[in-house]
């Protein structure tokens, strides 16, 4: 912890590979682009994944498992869907191995060969559908409104902890619906669970849109998205929700008798976030210091840590912070107390600081004789001296305050960070030299959006949910346009 | 619902199958030996993970997440992990599909071989202690107490819902210890930890007890178990605690600096329980009538059905009911409403019979008038009219009577159906008319227990933990023996 990170300013991608790093949240293992997730990291992805799991559950979905493995003429049955996921899988071809003849250790058993490829899961459409084909025949049987947590693989060349990983774990939402607008509904219904989400417990603002075609879903009619911007001015795609209409539906012949007894195809949803938010929380937040965490995912929420010289003066402190930590933790608030005798006070200072503690409470012998501590919150470095008396109240207060200032400082950045423009050289300039989002006229064709990405890097990150409609013309062809959309560079 | 069970006592294995399906528990799916785990049946193991988990976390773990994939090398390290392994392992050896040039789907792309094959985890010990290696320098960084909730693939020829599958859920606990002393004790809390768990919560007795050598967990010292007796009369392991030595550190050479500064292997633990529990569980209780859950893993403690004539009864009823429902979600215990109005009373009364729903309330228009209600019980099918006034303190004492019953139930089928013996005579002939554990004196060589289990399939179950020292002769070989061990054939 002695050594600092690169500094944000000078190297954005530096610092963020350090900060992972350094605070204990994963690192690269020794299965190419695959990544360890270590406990510090688990436990804020715990986190995040108990408060999504019951707002999934208050909005009436239930969980289940489908299994790791598709067939591979499966990903085959939907067209799209083939094309976008066919080019980066990991194959599982033989399901044997035997020793060498040499002795050397052992091989994969040519005898042991599968019939049929599978594919390990990129995603569960196609598995899911083809169970669902048994579990729906009347519209009784509908909604089916489940979610999995699971592990899934995409071959990514280039890969980046948490943020483009070839595993990675998240949840997938797998809906079926009796009519087009109950589909869309839910498709809607949980952008906006992803948006709270994001807004309220990772303090991360977002902007809710959609996809133009060529970025969609591979199988979607209509793909959502919560787009967040990062501190270097990159937008990140923190959550999608896809209407995927009829297509899967189609693909495995799963229909129902409506209540005129007429068979129909089901329409279905999918939606997922994943251990790629972890990247963008700590994109969000997180400053030369290390990481800074919204108190409502900080596994450790307040550290307290004693200043002291001696055993008697520890034994002194060790008992008044063993009534403050009680009543915290009474109050839901989870404390660690850093007694560590090997350590000096400004090490673990800057220990906790890397690791984004939100509240961090020194308490010395002086203290105890003016009956006071002194606090510092971790994302204005504010320290101050407080009472005991209240101290607890006073500590709850902060962690409210930190949940919402950070929420709101990442606010502004944001909205300091979205530029209208009018001209095609006005675009490129402010990329080049602001970056962020670039609210643009643009003509609605995907030539013009590809020409743009290939000249600039850029891409339409969504057009927003809620657009106003205004006449305009295409920065790049000059043709018609009726409402802005937003683009940048992503992650 | 209309169609009930094979009977169990006709055809056990039927039974069990066909109780898997009807409860809405688990089917299998379209890749051989993997199976669906469904939303009844995902709840139930749910419930068994957050109590496990707040248990391994009361003891000082950690959660953690490493990768799916283990380089072929990788479990050729330690020799007789790699043995026990290799022979049924899903081994991936590309990473991309292409066209197939005539059109007709997808096929492997020759040109995108993994250089090394990746095995996809059958447990990860490998992977683990690789990466252990960089944690690991000095005895101030253990001991390393982590666990991680996983799912696994080996590669089984014959499945078998929940009991045996390719796939499967799982958490697997690694860590790591200074002392061989203190990694034996890790070893032995755990194993308490999954036999208080099988007991309190699942309601179901375990003998506690180590493995024989030739049924130890390929690269253990020793195996530590728990063991169930289903109703069939065969064993169940149902979790397992391995003492690993320090054959992983050899393997993967992790050394730490002791407290004299001398570098010393690290000594390592490994532990686990599976969705197989999720079979010990069905196979405990239930009968002919369906699943019998402990309140304590029910996912429906409580089920209230309306007996009404139109609409004006119902919706006296459910007011009736939505006061109780509330006051019985205070006390924490889940309550479903069932007022489907397609479905009778008696249908209705079946089916939740068939989930092992433990309590069921039938609330009619007489019942409102003479301030009762009729409460069943699950276990029993006893059923018995109560007043409303303290109805919900009824129930909660219910619940526990049921939970306490249903062990001591399996106690008395456990106790009972542990036989001695003492000659080989003796123990065919119990083992073909009375199954159960049967004690008998072993002399103690893998040979003798290869001869009894290839010609009576009896396998030794376990030595049990707190066994009397006794002096005997083996029932095989009539060597001198010093204690008796645990025989049965077993799932
Ligand atoms: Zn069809
Ligand atoms: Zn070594």
């Amino acid at each position: 912890m002695a050594k600092g990170l690169p500094k944000r300013s000078e190297d954005y991608s530096a610092w963020y590979n350090e900060l992972v790093k350094k605070a204990d949240l994963a690192e690269n293992s020794p299965v190419r682009g695959c990544m360890v997730i270590k406990p510090y990291g688990f436990a804020i992805w715990e986190k995040m994944q108990q408060t999504l799991d019951k707002m999934f559950k208050d909005t009436g979905h239930s969980n289940a498992y489908f299994p790791l493995f598709i067939p591979k003429s499966y990903l085959s049955r939907e067209a799209d869907h083939v094309e976008g996921f066919a080019k980066e899988c990991a194959v599982v071809t033989h399901y044997r191995l035997k020793n060498a003849e040499d002795g050397s250790g052992v091989v994969v058993d040519p005898d042991a060969k599968l019939e049929e490829e599978l594919i390990v899961r990129p995603t569960s459409e196609t598995v899911i559908w083809s169970t669902y084909k048994n579990w729906i025949q009347s519209h009784r049987d509908l909604p089916l409104l489940l979610n999995q947590w699971a592990n899934v693989v995409r071959w990514e060349m280039r890969t980046r902890l948490f943020l483009r990983t070839a595993e990675f774990l998240w949840q997938e939402g797998h809906t079926a619906h009796a009519t087009k607008g109950e589909a869309i509904k839910e498709t809607e219904t949980m952008l906006h669970v992803y948006a709270k989400f994001a807004e309220e417990f990772m303090s991360m603002p977002v902007v809710r849109g959609v996809k133009t075609e060529s970025e969609r879903f591979a199988g979607a009619e209509e793909t959502y998205c919560i787009e967040a911007l990062m501190q270097d001015g990159k937008a990140l795609q923190a959550g999608t929700s896809h209407f995927l209409g009829q297509n899967f539906a189609k693909a495995f012949d799963v229909t129902f008798s409506d209540k005129n007894n007429q068979l129909q195809h089901v329409w279905g949803t999918s939606w997922g976030v994943s251990t790629r938010l972890m990247g963008a929380l700590i994109m969000a937040h997180s400053d030369d210091e290390g990481l800074v965490l919204p108190p409502k995912l900080a596994p450790i929420q307040v550290v307290i840590v004693p200043i002291y010289k001696g055993e008697e003066q520890l034994a002194k402190i060790s008992e008044k912070v063993a009534g403050i930590k009680s009543e915290l933790e009474a109050r839901g608030i989870s404390v660690k107390f850093d007694d560590r005798d090997t350590l000096r006070p400004g090490f673990k200072f800057a220990d906790w600081e890397m690791k984004g503690v939100p509240v961090r409470v020194a308490i010395g012998a002086r203290d105890l004789e003016n009956n006071t501590v002194e606090i510092a919150r971790r994302d204005t470095k504010e320290k101050q001296s407080y009472s005991l008396d209240n101290v607890e109240s006073v500590i709850a207060d902060l962690l409210d305050q930190i949940q919402e200032n950070i929420f709101h400082k990442a606010l502004m950045f944001r909205d300091d960070n979205i530029t209208k423009v009018e001209s095609y050289e006005e675009f490129k300039e402010v990329l080049e030299t602001k970056g962020g989002f670039i609210s643009a006229h643009w003509d609605g064709t995907p030539e013009t959006e590809e020409k743009i990405q290939e000249e600039t890097k850029a891409t339409i990150r969504c057009i927003p949910l809620e657009n106003e409609e205004e006449e305009g013309t295409c920065i790049y062809s000059g043709k018609p346009s009726t409402q802005r959309v937003l683009f940048a560079k992503a992650y």
